[in-house]
């Protein structure tokens, strides 16, 4: 890898030099295992000993540790966005082979900008559309007039539903699998009848879907992600949910049909929101929180039982199923001690 | 799309027709989304001034709002069923095109019924079995002997392991593994020993199973899904689990091995069943539940923690850790105080 | 199948015969569903009306049991383990069928050992690896440079990304997904910003992974499983994890970014444990419980809240918003107790 010079990589990225603009940089590293080709960062001053031991050979830092080691470095505004962009540059991937791998399986009237490259094993339906410079790894499946953006990358094993979309710049980890039918029965006797899952699955630009996240097609109307939105592994988006731009939803995440999440919001893993509710802009929610109505307010919400030792859990635990009974006592005690304090 | 009249949907479902029964009707929608070829639903008085508004050309409503509108309409006994049955008719999907595709993988010991079609890219390995009118999707593996009924669709990607079976009319959505091993182990000094996965999976008849569900395999005797159950997305079935008749799961549900469910039940997503303890038919358990032990009574049941704002959760929080001392403090006030008051 | 005399049996794997040594049995069962040429077990006397009732051939059994019943029997230190290999032993897999399948796509500079079998529609990208003696099933997907080692099976649909490596022994069920991108992203104004996730994920010897269970690659440096590790269905694995030696995690589980979780610890189903903290050796997390601060002392940890009927749990769940006011109630209590007293 030629790499690029410090030097460089700031006239690409902008931010302030200090020290040796010549360094050459290879890649990127954290700041305990980088050598001399390499480029590392920090955020904050906490890491401030691992950065006077590091052997890094540059690093980007904040304006308020500038001058807390003579290495080479870049003092950013955020630096953690440019040890990002600078990662990208450092790390960034071999180009496309464009095409069509020969083990694919394209249907005739599926549309495949040439820029882009199928790879084997996959299966592109009817009336399916690629845009230009998207990668589509192996054993994908498009179905029947799914649409993905430009500049997308589909990893391995990827599932797409007919008449589900992608905007551009879209990645989606393996496994995920988006448009599959939603929850939806009505109750007909004993039995339940199924309800015919019609909508779609419409996803912004810029949105990244973990490993065996499934995300549901509405039910009448679409199911929507808007632009930036950030999911991680092993979510359940239900039908008809919207998330909206610039939300970030971390692992194991349930959020049942319906429900509206704004714009800006941070939801902890595992957390788990019911249907049929609204979540404002700028809501961050605890991981293992559920979250059983809407929630109006911008703000962090949080219900969890503290953990603690087994033994302990079991004692104070037996007292939740009477605490209705606690709260009464306490009101009778206040009243009784204040009738005795009358006397 | 031909359509149908609303007076022909009247002759094959049924209903009680009011207004003009000439109307074509050529889809579904949404009250606040449909257009005058298009039939639309509401369950109750809730939705009434959507009703009102709507643009739809019919709509199916309950015996209380039978006169609520002008608009040409079914009177029906149960109008989200009546509803279901209606886009089905009117969302016909395409006859099957039968047949294995050329570059499926069919074993030559495979039986495939020659009314069935195999997608492309798709296994089937030795002795497995596929009944008359299904739909086997894209780059599904269906193992040794697997057996798969009548009329079911198993959407791409879906894996059936080796000697499990589906009845007739299943739906399974892509990326569900039917018949993985059961998490056995037998401790062995500090090691743990793996306990071979011996038995199966059996589902039966118009079972729907969702997106990323995992169904294992029992240990000696087999796992058991019975008819009519609906699981949702990412659900976990243990090894040895009985999930009773006409039983509805939501998403991100686990339940450990050897547990039994009863018919009828519903599961509230995120919702966790321990293993080896019996739930009652007719049982409803909130979402994000942890269910310890068994349940005899039918009824409703919950347990979790309520969400608050982040720091009143805080304050709350730590005292669930002293509970046994409030309470031993309540009681010795109560003591205190009788005392005092014998004074 | 010929099947092994109970005598050959003891010769093979030891313990104390007693009885008739010379019953043929051919495969293990239940107690209850056992016959004349089949093999059971009992752990302890729970099941000792099973055993009596048992129609088996043979049983294995501890010492505490070793004269219960008349049948032909082993007596064993550890009959949970003993009836583990006599499993594995009368139910031996096939042998295995070396070779690439035609339909494989295995690129020429990837490095297939002879003895090893690849299943059909699997890919194999360059510079991947696989071992001798293991079992790569249909339509798997080894990105580049992926290693599987000696002796492992992957199951069907299973997903390796690039740079990502397998000890020996290792077992992977269907819809795993290793390796994809760790959830990391820099805030940029309004925006997410991908952190290019440039670490790999190393999984040592016989670990077992469950179905649609997720391990992120590391950010820069690697997520590791230590050797023995056993993982159950549908967990999330975060970027930068570490998972010590033989710890054993129930389905469901979600660990985030960075934490380290010692050896032969347990962690229960739909337990979610936050980032980076560090969970000792020999921690026993129960079911359902958040984590969110490391844990030093090895023990039994909980927190949960408990199930009840959902009348009763909303009258006592509301009080769990006022604990601190109950709590200064109690305390105020006391003080004009005390005062009182003290008259």
């Amino acid at each position: 890898v030629a790499g690029y010079t410090l030097g460089q990589i700031r006239e690409i990225l902008g931010g302030e030099l200090r020290g040796n603009g010549a360094v050459i940089l290879r890649s990127v590293a954290s700041l305990s295992s980088a050598g001399p080709d390499q480029l590392s960062f920090l955020l904050d001053g906490k890491h401030l000993p691992a950065l006077q031991r590091s052997g890094a050979g540059a690093v980007i830092l904040p304006a308020s540790l500038a001058d807390s080691v003579p290495l080479p470095r870049i003092v950013a505004d955020n630096p953690h966005a440019y040890f990002a962009r600078a990662a990208a540059l450092l790390h960034a991937p071999a180009p496309i082979e464009p095409g069509i791998h020969p083990t694919a399986v394209v249907h005739p009237d599926a549309l495949i900008d040439p820029t882009s490259c199928i790879g084997p094993l996959t299966f592109v339906a009817r009336g399916a559309y690629v845009g230009s410079g998207s990668i589509i790894g192996a054993g994908v499946s498009l179905g029947e007039n799914a649409v993905v953006g430009s500049d997308c990358h589909l990893y391995d094993r990827v599932v797409i539903y007919h008449g589900c979309g992608l905007g551009d710049r879209c990645i989606v980890h393996s496994g995920a699998v988006i448009g599959a039918d939603g929850f939806g029965y009505a109750k007909d006797g004993e039995a339940w009848l199924k309800v015919p899952q019609l909508g779609r699955v419409l996803i912004g630009d810029d949105v990244e879907i973990g490993a065996c996240t499934t995300i549901d097609r509405g039910a009448l109307d679409d199911t929507v992600i808007e632009n930036g939105v950030k999911l991680d592994n092993l979510i359940m988006v239900a039908h008809n949910v919207r998330v909206g731009a610039h939300t970030a939803i971390a692992a194991c995440v349930g959020i049942a049909g319906s429900t509206r999440i704004g714009s800006r919001c941070t939801i902890g893993g595992a957390a788990m929101i019911v249907g049929h509710i609204e979540i404002a802009d700028g809501v961050h929610i605890g991981g293992g929180t559920l979250v059983a109505k809407s929630v109006i307010q911008p703000g962090a919400y949080t219900g969890v039982m503290p953990m603690e030792e087994h033994k302990n859990w079991l004692r104070n635990a037996a007292h939740l199923r009477h605490l209705d009974d606690m709260a009464r006592r306490i009101r009778e005690l206040e009243r009784r001690l204040g009738r005795k304090e009358e006397d």
